[in-house]
């Protein structure tokens, strides 16, 4: 350590007086296997010859437009320029429809510009459009009042949570969360202090959820916490599962037995690569099943970081909030209120995604070229991810059904586990720094995730271009096989 | 209650499960009068007729666009579109001085694109942009490093809040606010369950602080918590004052010898009416007064919401956070990481705010003849608004300096108070509804940002038109007028 540990006089925020919640947050994705990413570029920029590669592939985040050079679809910057700056719109060739769109919305915003604040819960036929998809989509009416526009699924999964805080009594809450998980859900409650309940998804078939398996975690933690609520992914991160409707309502029923609520991370719900499938959200599941599972408290999510189009930068999203009585409704919203709104540029990108042209209007064709260009590369690409890792020996990976990942396992040698533990590093950690040292791929380890004891996994975007994608796994093939002669 | 406060068996989250401390948020900004103002808005509607006014004036939040139909800024707007959809700058039109921004500015993100996440802390040439507009406006360097992005400067607050509490010792974590103080520091404190320590604003002295009254509030809050910060908001909200240089010099002299971290809000920093009045930050300050002030740790914060442009729907912000130790910094970086990172729209526009047009470049001159119509009506207004609340009899109003808010103090006849408590409201509360109820008036009652007890206070924006601003004081005076009678 060195001498700025000791405390100074001048010093108010110290090691020893900081929020000590603040430690157990990881940042996983964007970690220290990042940083050391971030400095191998910096040493590539001064001795191209220094690495046995010219360059850092980071597939450790679903970011399109970086990972993919994959371009912006026009609508949905058309439609953000018309309501940033409307005389664009005089323009002969501006489209006609996203001009309607626009005049629309800004119709729904202070002095009908975006630089006035919106209200809270965000911009009225945003929302509107919102619920309007919500029922395409599930076959059920959404009201806007149960929407709340937010800046990227992250804040508002966070807000969710810290109404399910109550950490007063003699216990602290206890959130269930899959294992493995997207580590904004174990930071955020240890930020909050709050218990978490891992319950493992059922790698062996498919990464379902397992009713014995939720039984146990529940019980086992009861005498920690009062459980209060339950994370799903779905489609999962870093998993790239989908679940049945089956399985969603064997969950339901669980949450309703145990009076969980439910936090519903559906924020790739339009990534779906299995052909012929229909993704089933949790309200669809609840509505289907009927009284009483149609009244109880649920939270679902959606973000404009994921789907196809990739408006990660926009940190768009929303969330349906639906049964609340009329109480708790108030204080909720007035929390929301005190945060004032959410970006008014993410809640267009919102709009547009989730409001696209239809048959006929002029923007139609070129988008549903953009969009099936896009999709069907990424349709392709989840396939031949799944394969191309299931061809190395010692690689086992579920079939990448949805999202943006795959999250294969990995075997290590009892020397190699000795080794990482000796040097204080959890294998699956030494093992992708020892990958991005020797071909330049920079992936997230398992453990960032969680994972059941003695497994180890890494999870890779499938983002990067067909012809790359093929290249990366041949380096890695090439990789593992030595490091497996190296560690036997 | 109704019966929806009944538990009921579908009910996971409740109004005796929810988290506690939510209950002590108040966003009096935007609470019951607004409310109330909205229903008035929708009975318009139905029935023109129906109150003595034809629309309410929203006079209760700094939201430029939406108050005064101002509109927004060319130079921004036309920056903003261009990194949004750059095939726009192949119009022959399109200033040369902004393409060359927006390519540099494409250079650092991901795919040439917004829609990458941007760096955690913001894009690399928009925190250096902010590095150099912070080393002009002081006269010292600023390290890009130190500059935070953030969603809108409240996100930024809460953040460096976070950091401070550390509630798990006997005693909670306290923060010295200023009384009145924006209620979004009250709001913060009481959701993070942390010690509030107001100290009182000196009214009689333009709202300076005043030693002995901070010294006062420390030692009288040190028994029931730690104390670790003090929060400066200057210009002030509500109560429009500038700090003189010495003043701070005082605050600064005294966080040292109590070390208490500086939290300066200095979101209004570009609204200063005062003539030939030049804005002395904290941190030009602590670097005039040498060591060892200079190596004290402090956050400055500042918002695209503010300012004289107006663009409160972008949530640009950011934050400036100095001398911190590396080992706090790596803590800090991980915890802003793991939020990803703000809107790239808000960066943009934060980014095109500090970094405006040069004298000769093609874009200068209507910025500057946008800029100055802005600016000069602002100032207008400050002095005029203050000058007609002065001329009501049993109103006294500090001169509005800066930032964009009147505080006027008001005498409330005894039997008001008494009926006030009556109902379980406080005072000016209940005049600020009758305010609303008789001329469509919405502002917000000074309890909203705490005041001394028994002095009344209302916070209005001094947006309007300035020919709505005379007819709004003297709707104003015919109401104060007529309610003094009343209840005398």
């Amino acid at each position: 350590m060195d001498s700025n540990t000791q405390e100074n006089e001048n010093e108010s925020l110290t090691m020893n007086n900081l929020n000590p919640y603040i430690f157990g947050v990881t940042d996983s994705v964007r970690g220290p296997t990042v940083t050391r990413a971030v400095e191998i570029e910096q040493q590539l920029k001064n001795d191209v010859n220094r690495f046995p590669f010219y360059r850092v592939i980071r597939a450790n985040i679903g970011d399109p437009h970086a990972s993919a050079n994959q371009s912006p679809i026009t609508y949905i910057r058309q439609f953000v320029v018309g309501c940033t700056y409307p005389p664009l719109m005089n323009m002969s060739d501006f489209p006609s429809d996203i001009k309607h769109r626009v005049e629309r919305l800004l119709d729904s915003c202070g002095g009908k510009s975006l630089g006035s604040y919106t209200e809270s819960q965000g911009i009225r036929t945003v929302r509107e459009d919102i619920a309007n998809y919500i029922a395409r989509r599930d076959g059920y009416p959404a009201n806007p009042s149960d929407i709340y526009l937010c800046n990227g699924a992250t804040e508002g999964i966070r807000l969710v949570l810290k109404l399910l805080m109550n950490n007063d009594r003699n216990k602290p809450s206890g959130i269930m969360i899959p294992v493995p998980q997207y580590s904004l859900y174990s930071d955020t409650l240890s930020l909050y202090g709050a218990y978490q309940i891992g319950y493992y998804l059922d790698e062996d078939n498919n990464w379902a959820l397992n009713l014995d398996e939720l039984e146990r975690s529940f019980d086992e933690a009861k005498e920690h916490c009062v459980p209060r609520g339950i994370v799903i992914i779905n489609p999962g991160n870093p998993t790239g599962q989908i679940l049945t409707a089956e399985n969603i309502r064997m969950v339901i029923k669980f949450a309703y037995k145990h009076k969980l609520f439910i936090v519903a991370d559906e924020v790739y719900q339009e990534n779906i690569y299995l052909p012929n499938f229909k993704f089933c959200s949790f309200k669809k599941a609840l509505m289907d099943l009927g009284s009483p599972y149609n009244q109880m408290q649920m939270a679902s999510f959606h973000s404009a970081s994921k789907g196809w189009h990739g408006e990660c930068g926009s940190r768009g999203g929303y969330y349906e909030l639906i049964n609340l009585t009329e109480d708790v409704r108030i204080q909720v919203n007035k929390l929301v209120s005190a945060g004032i709104c959410s970006t008014a540029w993410g809640q267009v990108v919102m709009n547009a995604i989730i409001n696209p042209p239809r048959k006929g209007e002029p923007s139609y064709e070129l988008y549903e070229k953009e969009r099936s260009d896009v999709f069907n590369r990424l349709k392709q690409k989840a396939n031949l991810i799944t394969d191309l890792f299931n061809s190395v020996e010692g690689v086992r990976c579920n079939r990448v059904m949805g999202a943006m990942y795959a999250f294969p396992r990995i075997d290590l040698p009892e020397k190699t586990v000795e080794h990482a533990k000796s040097i204080n590093m959890t294998p699956d950690t030494f093992y992708c720094f020892q990958l991005l040292e020797k071909t330049g791929i920079c992936v997230v380890p398992g453990s960032g995730f969680k994972q059941r004891p003695n497994t180890y996994h890494f999870r890779i975007t499938i983002l990067s271009p067909v012809d790359e994608i093929k290249q990366i796994v041949e380096r890695f093939r090439t990789f593992h096989e030595s490091f497996l002669r190296e560690w036997q």
